[in-house]
């Protein structure tokens, strides 16, 4: 399996019709169609990977083209040759001296570069096991020696410890906020009294305001008490979270933030500046495993909560293996954790998520449980599956749908 | 001209290659195509607009497709309609529902968003002159308004100061640096010789570095005197470039930075960290005029200067208007400031910079210069040009080519 060579690599445009059921959508994205840039890898041997990055939507058509320009880096390679130095593969996609100038390390080119990176870590998981070291050689520390060296992050990863505890239903519940602020009073209040003073209430602004709007809203509605308010202001706006942050402390609310955060870099800066005090990766957004496994080792080595972002489409089935790794390898704690779950469109996936009394269950099929049903990828293909060909139609004509 | 609809958004893949006689190439970007998604918006009167983004080669492909992904956005608006709130047209461009979320104002989409936008400012100044209310009008606050609000905005547009000085003949020389230290020395050894004690060096790592790599590097590198070090490490790293800044303090030796710094917000916290002591603006990297507005008022705001990036494609040409309005509008000064330029592709348009005694002169033809000739475009476009079918068939193939 180890010296299977990649010949193809074959890359899909998939949307789900979400925004006809309004499914979703937040303070910035009024109308997403939840869809994915679906990649499978194939070798020689009878071995695939199967990889995907998270959409809205459109735009989905430019992912996957950038799919297609970063393949012929991979066709060719053996799995052996691309683990061997995993973090050396990493760098040739990320660092390519023509690709690299349309990012570097973020946007379309390095969504494109998680869906390749997924489908590899998913081959790989169903070629062999995996031992501490050989995960340290998949991360490319530059750029974050100064927050963490190699040597370091290999003294994170603990010992496997037994789970503790566990809980008997869902116990943490998020409401959208930022819209309008005489709402969120209303929709806040009426949560916190359906839930109960003893259950755990988050808030989530999606990037909806500057940083002095942002603390005023979230004094106005700290009688709630929100363990969190995430995604307060700009993704890229480190000093600005920082600031709300610190503002934050006499009210006990906390910042969340990270599912568009595009880096470990963006990542490693708001640990050093206190910005965050809840780390939320994301499956998709950053470069696969390689650079989730730094996020996750920096979270550690600063003490900083990692509760995933999913939902979406694959990101649960994806996220899950991570977080996984974090609590078993890293941080051995439920206290302040958790994943979001969105139960919806699971139903596409070879190996959905399983939950049980609100808990994610350890995935049992070999991968990274994000192979979807080929009848799915057919039927929801844009624009030609099925699915499309109908709303579009319906719509007129695909111009008019687009506008 | 003002009540133009445009009609049409046509854009090319457009490469010159220059990779064959390694001009542009660094530590990073080893062997680049200088090209460009060359952007023309037809109106359905006597009115075009011109504009480009600045690319290196492969990956321009996944530009062109974002930019045709964004027209719908634009084809069917007036002139008028876009010029009048234009603040909100940019906003429109970089936040819609599906497509923000595949940047947000980062990387591909963001580059798309800025050739589109190139090409109306090019149309609007081929329209109509501009008063400096209706420049204020085109930024989107949003993120920045705790570094700088739209009243401040306004007190910074100064009015026409008579320039004061000219130079006589270049002066200013820069090296690249990073990849080999002995080397770095000889060559730094070298220049410094050449061009004496009293011209200006500066050195370029093309974000070759580790924070502390970058502090250990220069300080060898410090007796050469270099007035500054341009990217030293990761663009997105804020944090990092203020550490830097601090420690070469004692040296004399300032940090710039910039050409890959993606949006407003990243510039905005570089300023409020004082991790530069030099503003490298692009013209294409950023959405256009609006957010370099935004970029220039605030680097007036916290008296930093600004040394625009220049070179590649077309770069020169646009960012001459950008250091224009900054000498005239807010700085009113050199002292500090210069703007790079290479003599390079020039001849490829139809209103080329015009460089005398070692500075740009004023450009006199309406627009912003980037119209392209038609048959550079037609010569240098990927891959059915004329050039790249001999460079393709050359070399085999174009999948050879491109791996």
């Amino acid at each position: 399996m180890f010296k299977s060579k990649i010949v193809k690599l074959v890359v899909n445009d998939v949307r789900f019709p979400t925004s006809l059921e309004q499914h979703g959508s937040d303070a910035m994205h009024s109308d997403p169609d939840y869809s994915v840039a679906y990649v499978v890898v194939e070798t020689d041997a009878d071995l695939k990977g199967y990889g995907l990055t998270f959409t809205v939507g459109r735009g989905t058509e430019i992912v996957v083209c950038a799919v297609e320009a970063l393949s012929s880096l991979v066709i060719g390679k053996t799995l052996e040759e691309i683990v061997t130095d995993f973090s050396a593969f990493y760098r040739l996609l990320t660092s390519d001296g023509q690709m690299r100038w349309i990012g570097p390390e973020k946007g379309v080119i390095h969504l494109a570069t998680a869906a390749i990176l997924n489908a590899i870590w998913d081959m790989w998981a169903r070629a062999e096991s995996k031992d501490p070291r050989k995960l340290i050689r998949c991360i490319d520390f530059r750029y974050i020696t100064d927050a963490l060296t190699e040597q370091e992050a290999l003294g994170e990863v603990l010992v496997f410890k037994k789970r503790g505890s566990t809980f008997l239903g869902w116990t943490r519940f998020k409401v959208k906020v930022g819209a309008d602020l005489q709402d969120d009073i209303r929709r806040c209040s009426l949560i916190r009294k359906m839930i109960g003073p003893e259950n755990t209430l988050m808030i989530d602004a999606n990037q909806r305001w500057n940083v002095g709007e942002a603390v005023s809203w979230i004094t106005t509605l700290a009688e709630f008490r929100p363990l969190w308010i995430e995604e307060p202001t700009s993704p890229d706006d480190i000093l600005g979270h920082a600031a709300i942050s610190k503002a934050l402390v006499p009210l006990g609310i906390g910042v969340a933030t990270g599912e568009q955060c595009h880096n470990r870099v963006m990542f490693k800066q708001f640990l050093q500046a206190s910005a965050l005090q809840f780390v939320q990766i994301d499956s998709c957004r950053v470069g696969s495993v390689n650079e989730n496994l730094a996020i996750l080792l920096m979270a550690a080595k600063f003490k900083v909560p990692v509760c995933p972002h999913a939902g979406g489409v694959g990101l649960c089935e994806l996220v899950q293996h991570l977080i996984l790794f974090d609590y078993i390898s890293l941080s051995a704690s439920l206290n302040n954790r958790m994943c979001e779950y969105v139960d919806h469109l699971h139903e596409h996936f070879r190996s959905p998520t399983v939950i049980k009394n609100a808990h994610y269950m350890p995935p049992t099929d070999p991968g990274f449980s994000c192979e979807m049903l080929d009848e799915s990828v057919q039927k929801y293909g844009f624009p030609h599956g099925d699915v499309w060909r109908s709303i579009l139609k319906q719509k007129g004509s695909q111009d008019n749908f687009s506008e």
